[in-house]
């Protein structure tokens, strides 16, 4: 592979200079380099600088390298989205459509839709369709600037369908240019068959489904789904300690629906990031903060479930590290689109345009425990870049609902333009 | 040019069969055919049905053609947006961080920004520079799978700079594949140095623009920004009535930000259609189905000012006439994503994907007075034409945020993909 060389950048968004996440204010610093350079070599970034100190350093192998002209241009890492259901089987449009033409809830019930529909459709397909069908995603993923997703199970709520999905997952590793890191959410919902009896099934998860994943190395983390009428704190809490034996790093779907103590649990877990938190309580960011917990907001979701977004401003304000997502999945965010989740970290959480793209990269990064190869452009991380085709990281926020990227490599391969 | 010929089209969303916009229930019928195919010739339709049809009739033509092979995919018409600014100057992408940043609209106003700083630039601009800027717009449009947008005039609020827009809007047309279709809009907002004396600007825009502009033919609909604190119903009248004498048909901005009787007077003038409507009253909604009034609502507006949307819903069941669009302007909708606004038609408004695609082709083509040549599939109308990279017309508003356009074509020529 050829060395690939990047000039002329207008601006250079390194998001540069610390080991891990950013919090509070921190956020705002995207240690942009102008007319800024970029070497990358066997895959990784050999050289950041101003163009004047790279065409110093590499002027004698210029010839060598694939030299792009990025001038007038935007160039950043490759986002990172860290909170993905992106292995599921079936699509679900329409029940999207039947909604909007007046169906209720229990019309979509009945007439097979919703969570359990997917988790049928999983149950159905066999590993080869799910590879297939996540590869497509994972195509759309890459045209948006995504470099590195994470990818949870938890549609199979049996263990054999948990396990398609996690060895689907890593069968995308081996064949997709993007990278999938795995997460275990065996308690994702209560199946059927448990209801009333949910206490057997996080036996089930802890006891039958955590031994075999963490044996077979399916997956770096465990999560569940804590809320009202799913799995309470104290079960949660059981699951996500059980893992942790496993050497398998909590997260937590918190506070989505209602107010439940899901923030103060990632705290006291000490789990690597709480998802969702839109009823967080004042008490539970605040735990979070002193914790270090990252708080991985999903505008997206709420805008499609027409919900209140997360408070992202006073979590910032509060000192926290805040990441973002698509959530993407089929029930209640069916999108792919980093860069409208950007968007609209902005216009619905009051974020800034510089806190945004800190969210989607070095903190997307930290969130899922990449941060040693992904998230910002530092000499020996991977060569995973994207090049806008806009000039500053404010017009990639306000001109919003386009997708703006114009090339993508990941690991110094050109995957998209 | 090669006639094109579009085969086996998985959907070809033909949208035929209405003499201008379809209304209420009739909002439904996509007109779809299975195994779809078009011929284009001479930049217009010169056959539409399905793949065996147009082979009986084309087969001894087809190597004559650009075939171009649709399987598994959807076919639309090109997509119509009725109601832009897209003629303007500078931009305001700063402006945005620092009210992100938690600056006050004083703080601004204070910094130069605002409508009146984008009223400076577009007056301090030359009529080669609006083209410029105007023109990378378009691109951006084509893009999305737009193939006719209309723009307005109104950052001049001087007749100087009014002509200017309306004269580099009559240039992109002959120079860009896309058509503009323009609109005279003197009284968009009151210029400063008339505030307290808003009747006699009134009397300029009358007097000295309305007739040079007819003179020039420099539009075809004349607009105003009916609303509290900006213009009255009584000074919008005075303006749209004028217009008609000098042969332009009346536009409203109305109800935007209170209910100040807008909707009411645009059914009373007779205008082609009313925009925004966010606060539209039952009488105004009630008025403008009985007049015929276009609706012509701007969800992504309401998104980016976080604004609940427009009732789209309660309109098309008062057996409206809905038409969408981008508002693409610099202060409140800085977007050119036409599948964004379906999106949000249906997310925000509770539209249907198949109104939500009606409101975006025929309505926003008749809410623009173009629907003899575009908004539809059918003989003798232009061959502005988009293939979509999925399958159904429920999946492009159901997997959102994406742009999911392949190839568009504007009066049969490829101008993307
Ligand atoms: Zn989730
Ligand atoms: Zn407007």
């Amino acid at each position: 592979m050829k060395p690939v060389w990047i000039k002329h950048a207008k601006e250079l968004a390194t998001i540069s200079g610390e080991n891990g996440p950013r919090k509070g204010k921190d956020m705002s610093n995207l240690s942009i380099i102008e007319d800024g350079s970029v070497w990358i070599e066997d895959g990784k970034i050999a050289a950041v600088g101003t163009t004047e100190e790279l065409e110093k350093q590499y002027a004698s192998r210029a010839n060598e390298a694939d030299i792009v002209d990025a001038t007038g241009r935007l160039v950043t890492p490759g986002l990172v989205d860290p909170h993905t259901h992106i292995v599921y089987g079936g699509s679900r449009e329409k029940e999207f459509e039947m909604r909007l033409e007046g169906a209720t809830y229990m019309d979509i019930m009945n007439a097979g839709g919703g969570i359990h529909a997917t988790s049928r459709m999983t149950r159905e397909a066999t590993e080869d369709e799910l590879v297939e069908q996540a590869s497509r995603r994972l195509d759309s993923f890459a045209k948006h600037g995504v470099t590195t997703v994470e990818g949870k199970s938890g549609y199979g709520l049996d263990l054999e369908t948990e396990l398609k999905q996690l060895r689907a997952a890593k069968r995308l590793n081996e064949q997709h240019a993007l990278e999938i890191v795995p997460t275990f959410m065996g308690a994702h919902a209560v199946p059927r068959e448990y209801k009333g009896n949910e206490d057997a099934f996080v036996d089930l998860v802890i006891d039958e489904m955590l031994p075999v994943v963490a044996e077979e190395k399916l997956a770096v983390f465990n999560d569940v789904f804590c809320e009202k009428d799913v799995f309470t704190p104290e079960q949660s809490e059981r699951i996500l300690e059980a893992g942790k034996k496993h050497g398998l790093t909590p997260k937590i779907h918190a506070d989505e629906i209602a107010s439940y103590g899901g923030a103060e649990l990632a705290a006291k877990v000490g789990a690597i990031s709480a998802e969702h938190l839109l009823k967080a309580s004042d008490q539970g960011i605040e735990d979070m903060a002193k914790a270090g917990v990252i708080a991985c907001l999903l505008p997206a979701t709420a805008l499609f479930l027409r919900e209140e977004a997360a408070k992202g401003r006073q979590m910032i304000d509060s000192g926290m590290a805040v990441a973002i997502s698509t959530d993407c999945n089929p029930g209640s965010s069916p999108t792919t689109s980093m860069p409208l989740v950007m968007n609209l970290a902005c216009i619905s959480m009051r974020m800034t345009p510089a806190e945004a793209l800190v969210a989607a990269t070095i903190n997307a990064a930290s969130a899922i425990k990449v941060e040693d190869r992904a998230g910002s452009l530092e000499v020996g991380k991977q060569g995973d870049v994207v090049m806008w085709d806009i000039g500053s990281y404010q017009e990639l926020q306000y001109l919003f609902g386009v997708n703006h990227v114009d090339k993508v490599w990941k690991k110094g391969q050109l995957i998209v333009g």
